[in-house]
């Protein structure tokens, strides 16, 4: 039995972490851990885990945490690249679901999210966790940054074109909507259900943070220089993420050669699923599941590519991702705890 | 390994049995049946399945049916009432979701459903499921009637304060509401989105035909005639159902006592929980598992009590339900694939 | 033209009167304020109103609203009791909409509010603001208490069936949801958009404020003592607020009797509609617009009648009110500026 | 008075003709038809309505309409089609809301709608019904073909780019999301509430019948040949309609230069607002009102440009709209009966 922690579980994605652990075969979670809520029960907080999770939000100390074999971080930005350090030094495994070792790159890490790590080594160690990319690093990784939402589905929704060549990598193109999940259980006004039901908006768009990110690994992962420009909106839905992405072909390739590249890019993929030819992914049909669904097409057999992708930001796109991530860093089966269906309706 | 049968499962509460059987350790779907999708893979008309069930829909022949250890039954009223006698007397069990079991009475489902039975004794022969009043019978049981979701959460609410004789059992009153899932699948004005987003309403004032059911089993179970007012409504969700039930006390019994009650009648329940006194239960904190949360309150020390109850109209309303009586009729154990955590949010 | 004043103009009662007012043809806002918003302009707090509404937030200065032929509060609890005094002896008329000159008993303000009113000689000059009760005294009224929302659509659904003797007064039930926006814009974690959404809950069981206030105005407006039993929802919705009110009958009336008695004692209410016989009224169906609509059954034929009742929380629940209070107090036609119709979907 | 006709009333566009008239101080609707509804009173089919519209749906006669100064058509496509010759030739005027003459081209009419007219001649008489383009042909019009709601905010946030020429007219981008209601009120599975609600999906990526519309008349608004890819997406929201158009410069103009550009086209017409350089519009900002927000950027100084716009699809996108342009056809002020602020939240 695998024993994990958990550091600032009372956000969505740390309910999410739990939610999936408390049924997963080899995983225990003896270590929750939140310094705004020390001492409450998880159960009071969360009504949804009463009678299935039998614990008490700690104090974040890393003394605790470090006799966990593995230790999740659910965590605002810069208390992963704090506390780290020491877990791995005591032997733990980390997997980091903030942003802190997702970008290797300490400069990019200082201009988009402003902080700077006392000790850039760590960065260069992190392992990216896509699994679709980096799944034999995963294997033997004892820090891992769990990709963000928006660029899990936008890099597995460009990766088989870009790694073919057949589009102009200096030209991506991405417009995707996130549900409200995404922003948190912070109690902000933009977040009210008054202010989301209803509506729908674009934000960053002068330039969100997981730009860099995209960027960044899908240059690593296929050796182009890329340009993309990235407008992100929220959508009035608890979960589920869409990604809507255009690019210029190089190639005259026909939809059919675009929908057996895809096909055959993630034909061993248990959580990558390619739908037939014309049809189009709902978020609904990945909801509270680790699966993202993509589409290809090209409209009017003109010179654009348009794919679709679909995730729950909160499993493939966040702790989903992140079981997944430790079930290759520990030798176990990677869909272990992860076979749940999408919840639909 | 069970062999299962699913008539009727391209509605709502056919997707749901499927969502859950799919991770079912002992049970297997062998037969998925509906005269309008003959020949469709399920998977088509619910991208949420793909890769997870192989299934096409066959046309609903009892032949094929009873090779079936057991079939559930997801069909509009009637259906089961044609084909459950053959099914059982070719030795399957039978689950029926729809209302044709529901009323052991001839007279009221004649007046209720307009349905006139050719075999009467088959109405009496079937057990109604709702295992925390009739446990022991459905262990047995070859037939059973799987409650409807309103007479679930309704039923469960009021059966301590019955079976104890502490209330008028001719005068309760029971406001619920339900998700937009408890209308179905099928294609009218009423369900569209436009017409029940941001929006709430009650239906069926005059007489729902959840009424007899409740009256008939609160009946059966505590020996009280009972007297019921029921206004249901219909609320902008997906999933979940609430019951805000009233009562007035014959006893003078304070709010602990009342929580007392509610916590002894269920302490051994593995699907009801019983909230700490004063926290009021919400309908996503069950959404997507098979269990009822329940409060009681004494407001202002008067004679009236108000019980509240939730439950997932799909799940503990229907199909987990279903999942949770055939798991007792074949002796396997209770919570059998039905232990997935609500999905929050 | 009448010059009016808004205290608290950042909530969403705030925001909903100036909505209203700036199409009203007598009305002109001239002073907005808001401790926590001044030197903001209002359109940039509220995009909606751009290029409609030209107004700076400015600190809630009595001199300067004293200026103000009316004043609405659509602040938080007390601070109309301590600013309303000077601004009537300025010669200015006030219009409350928070719950400050509710109760005209000043020991169920404490009791309720933990508010001590330092002049509760103002307490008793307040005039309670539900037209269809209280319409001659409105028209000389210097400050008009303005309803709640639930004790507005609560009231007007029982008043006929009260003030004519029918129903047993001691022995009231008003199960009601509400939408999000009777929450407030206030940053909670409960108002999250992801703890509303596909969602409902009841709150405040024990004991709402707006229980005296319902039962003390039936009381007033009727002569009978009442006793209520009231539990409020919360419903995943913007707007809207639906009533289901249970009485147990006196007399043998039948349901015919009890619509003519509806019909008759609201026909010449400009907002108040009584449905057919049968219909169940929908909050969609008033939303953004002044209407309260209700039903009347009598399910069974049996001793309990049911009426339900919807009203837009923010309009007839709150600032269209306001204004129709408004209208009377000066003379003028009292649905100027509240002719729009219900916005659906 | 203007003297008013609709054809279709039973529809999300007719009934929003129905509520902006009712308050509009120059017409009255004086006939209504469906051939579906015929017989029925307005406000059984639309509680909404009650009280205000006192009319009753008729058979869709042309001698009835004939008598009528304006026939709005909100009809499935080809009926307007073939009964806008006589209407026009008995000397009323018609503003169609449907596809039937927004396409000049009858090769593409047929191509994109199957439609064939038997009189051509009409096809070349419709005028474009975008008054932002075309207010001076307006006023002597006819016969107006309403632009489709995609198209509306989709043209009016490219315009001034092309007409500028600072942009690749040959590779526009189009990702766009819509509120149900633009999916009409048809009984089709795919408008269920629980298919739309917490979900988000693309739709008709193919090649979307709106696509030619806004080719054909973006080209004839700026002379250059436009080549458009136009992503739609179905939002869980009643109302809003959200358009995110990308298009790479060919100057090197700064982002300040962009708003200008913006700003001075955009200055004097009633009902487009260009938001300050940085915020993003929201659709809830224009819920139930006849304004198009717009917002542009340029992302990281590079040489793509973003524009964002919003409208309500129902007022600005369909009834608005054609209100609006009634108005021009009458020589009335263009904003009567328009001037309803957005509802929010």
């Amino acid at each position: 039995m695998i024993s994990a922690g958990i550091v600032g579980g009372t956000g969505y994605t740390g309910v999410e972490l739990l939610r999936i652990l408390a049924n997963h075969p080899e995983v225990q979670v003896d270590c929750l851990t939140s310094r705004g809520a020390e001492g409450t029960a998880v159960a009071e907080l969360f009504p949804s885990l009463r009678g299935q999770i039998d614990l008490t939000f700690a104090a974040p100390e890393v003394e605790r945490l470090a006799r966990c074999d593995v230790v999740f971080f659910a965590t605002p930005h810069g208390v992963a690249l704090d506390m780290a350090g020491a877990l791995l030094d005591a032997g733990a495994r980390v997997v980091d679901l903030s942003a802190d070792f997702r970008l290797p790159d300490a400069a990019l890490l200082a201009r988009w999210y402003g902080l700077t790590p006392v000790n850039t080594e760590l960065l260069g160690r992190a392992v990216y966790g896509l699994p679709e990319v980096n799944r034999e690093a995963l294997r033997t990784a004892r820090l891992v940054a769990n990709p963000g939402c928006y660029p899990t589905v936008i890099q597995l929704g460009f990766l088989p074109l870009l790694e073919r060549g057949w589009i102009d990598p200096q030209r991506l193109i991405a417009s995707a909507a996130s549900g409200a999940s995404g922003a948190g259980r912070g109690a902000k006004v933009d977040s009210l259900y008054c202010e989301v039901a209803d509506n729908f908006r674009a934000y960053g768009v002068a330039g969100h943070r997981h730009l860099p990110e995209i960027e960044t690994h899908l240059a690593r992962a296929t050796g182009h220089t890329v340009g993309l420009t990235f407008v992100p909106h929220l959508a009035p839905m608890n979960r589920g993420m869409h990604a809507t992405l255009f690019a210029f072909l190089r190639e005259a390739v026909d939809e059919t050669e675009l929908h057996a590249l895809y096909a055959a890019r993630y034909v061993d993929e248990p959580f990558v699923d390619v739908l037939p030819l014309g049809q189009h992914p709902a978020t609904a049909s990945v909801r509270a599941a680790n699966t993202c669904r993509l589409s290809v097409f090209r409209p009017q057999n003109g010179e654009t590519v348009v794919v679709l992708g679909v995730i729950d930001n909160l499993v493939k796109g966040a702790a989903g991702q992140a079981i997944q991530n430790m079930n290759l860093m520990f030798g176990l089966p990677e869909s272990m705890g992860l076979e749940a269906l999408a919840v639909m309706p």
